[in-house]
């Protein structure tokens, strides 16, 4: 029998075994005990099940097998039985799901993922270097332009939307993505690098499927999407349809109304990781352990081993987010491996020499500590690494 | 200038006002008082503002007001600003947004509301009653077409799918919509009374639509939708389709993952309030205050305000759900007033008579309640009323 496995901690009320069971029975059949045994057979194959009861103190685990054959295989209709209509009962926090392979087969995961990746970018032997535009709205083309040519002049392997971009007249999809491909184009003719142009995805639900087409018509290497405000779904219909031949970085926005409480709603590491995945993202921006918006790195860990461990589908980029900066480097490494995209905005706009220096500064660090050479040491080859050293210190990551 | 007011519920960190401005700027524009002149005409009309900073004792209230002219007339586009990357830093919490009369005349607001809903159903003069199947998962079609004949024989106004019915092979929209219809065109002969049947929407985003429009030929008089899981935007294309003619009831299914936290995510009364009523939902079921899944009665409260004040959308019908019996009437009645829906399933299945002298005792409170005749009184001339009062009391809210 096909079981998707739901692990939710829980307040240890001392009486987790009669809820755990409350919960097998509400969010299936209904009741058990006193049924006529014919009926008990028959319902059999439909009834949930606790799996694991455990007391953590003032804290609980228990987990719950729910039968596949009680909902449909798409992500509504199994977040509606595992976390629907219980997220309204009190303190309870769905942290991991289980599917079964049979379950799994449904779902498309990455089109492309970290090797199709890396097949488009040809980088196969480090992190990829991503970088932000920042503070573009009410800003003119000519001033996207610039900031896209000096992030290119960095040889970043990919630049981003802002998540906040929306249509808007100074900058609509239909002018920005031609002239900032444009730039592009232009500017690998100098750099020998093809740096590449993830296009903030927005507007209705019922349009982003041509809304995607066209972007990629026009130019998009690359397409943002805020899954977390149309639905994981949504993200899985893109990740699915052939005609959008590009990959897809899924913004963790709005995931923190689900996922920062430790008493309620979903974790970050299953929201953010295992479902992200699931629905099909190439790439999975999530808060960094460093910044000021921070993840718990256990969390940001797990999120990544969830993003890349072995499975039936493609492995998705984790993207550590926010707070980064050159001197960072090793630590996202260590942290993160090589198959993880070092994402930064402050840490390349902010540079002293620039963004174009921002961007060299972040592969001098990473050519650094992938030979094995402290930061310091490399820095007295590069100065744009010096500077942005000297700018924000290496290594003061606190744990 | 239009602007979206967003309120929020912090942590007071005693610099309340700096971290107000912070989210203003750094939502919009990004950065002002070092800007030129020049640039700061340029930018001005989408600077955000802070509006209003309060202490609160270990809380502050902040509120920002975000120029429209920023973002995409669309939920997705609106919550991505509002508490898009900002629900990803640390404790705070949305609790209101109050859009600007010329941004909500961009949303359809419910297609039929409360008044429209009196009109199909002419009950003018009450709450309206609904009833839930109970326990359907499992069960073969027959055993439902039960469920409905004597729900439907309590006179009930509406009988709603369990949210957790999916497409299964035992009871698919195909055969079931049909079944159920014709159990309530024929109990309608008996009672002279039509009870009006809510379809549980599912499936894929993308299908939706086909699948409302289905459901509805088959003969659905209502749809039910877990909108949650699909995201408000899915649900506001729903509301605009005028070839989907029927009522669209939102399930507050995994809202409890936005809202149950106290310090993260989105209050309740803005979710299943003023948010469902702008994307068009024509109920919103919430927790009643009285059950074991109970919202605090302020939120409800204020979440009936939210769907029912004067505003240019027409008015919710709001739906306070689980723990109701007839013995609760006159709170309901008291707490929402007759422009509300009195839902139970386990007050309705449970009764000592079986369900249709559930749907009667409901009735009989109902009348006895706006007829300002004590329960206990008029539970003398109804038997039905008689059991349920011996079996749930009456009054026994303990506030």
């Amino acid at each position: 029998m096909s079981r998707l496995v739901a692990t939710y901690l829980v307040k240890n009320d001392q009486q987790l075994s009669k809820r755990a069971e409350a919960i097998a029975l509400g969010l299936t059949i209904g009741t058990w005990t006193n049924l006529p045994l014919l009926e008990k057979e028959q319902l059999k194959k439909h009834k949930g099940e606790v799996v694991h009861v455990e007391e953590k103190g003032e804290l609980g685990i228990i987990a719950i097998a729910y039968p596949t054959i009680n909902f449909s295989a798409d992500l509504p209709a199994i977040l509606t039985t595992v976390i629907g209509k219980l997220s309204l009962d009190g303190e309870i926090k769905l942290i991991d799901l289980e599917f079964s392979e049979g379950l799994l087969n449904q779902f498309p995961g990455p089109a492309y993922g970290i090797d199709g990746i890396r097949n488009l970018t040809e980088v196969y032997d480090r992190p990829l270097v991503m970088s932000i535009f920042k503070g573009v709205i009410g800003k003119p083309l000519g001033e996207l332009q610039e900031q896209m040519k000096q992030q290119a002049l960095g040889r970043v392997d990919f630049v981003k939307d802002d998540e906040i971009l929306f249509e808007n007249e100074l900058t609509p999809l239909e002018k920005r993505v031609p002239a900032l491909r444009d730039v592009l184009d232009e500017t690998a003719e100098l750099t020998g690098k093809r740096t590449r142009y993830a296009v903030n995805l927005t507007g209705r639900t019922a349009n982003l499927s041509d809304r995607a087409k066209l972007a990629v018509e026009l130019g998009a290497d690359a397409l943002l999407f805020n899954v977390f405000t149309y639905g994981l779904d949504a993200l899985q219909s893109l990740a699915e349809d052939p005609n959008i031949p590009v990959p897809i970085m899924a913004h963790p926005a709005f995931a923190g109304a689900m996922a920062a409480s430790s008493s309620h709603g979903v974790s970050y590491s299953l929201l953010l990781g295992k479902l992200l995945r699931t629905a099909g993202a190439d790439f999975s921006l999530f808060p960094s352990p460093y910044g000021s918006v921070a993840l718990d790195r256990g969390e940001a860990l797990a999120t990544v081993e969830s993003l890349t461990r072995k499975s039936q589908l493609n492995r998705t980029f984790p993207v550590p987010s926010a707070g980064i900066h050159p001197g960072l480097v090793s630590y996202l490494i260590k942290d993160f491996g090589i198959d993880s995209v070092i994402n930064a905005g402050g840490g390349v706009h902010g540079h002293p020499g620039g963004a174009a220096a921002g961007g060299k500064a972040f592969r001098d660090a990473i050519q650094a500590v992938l030979t094995e050479q402290p930061l310091e040491q490399a820095s007295q080859n590069s100065e744009e690494l010096h500077q942005a050293l000297t700018k924000w210190g290496s290594g003061e990551v606190v744990r």
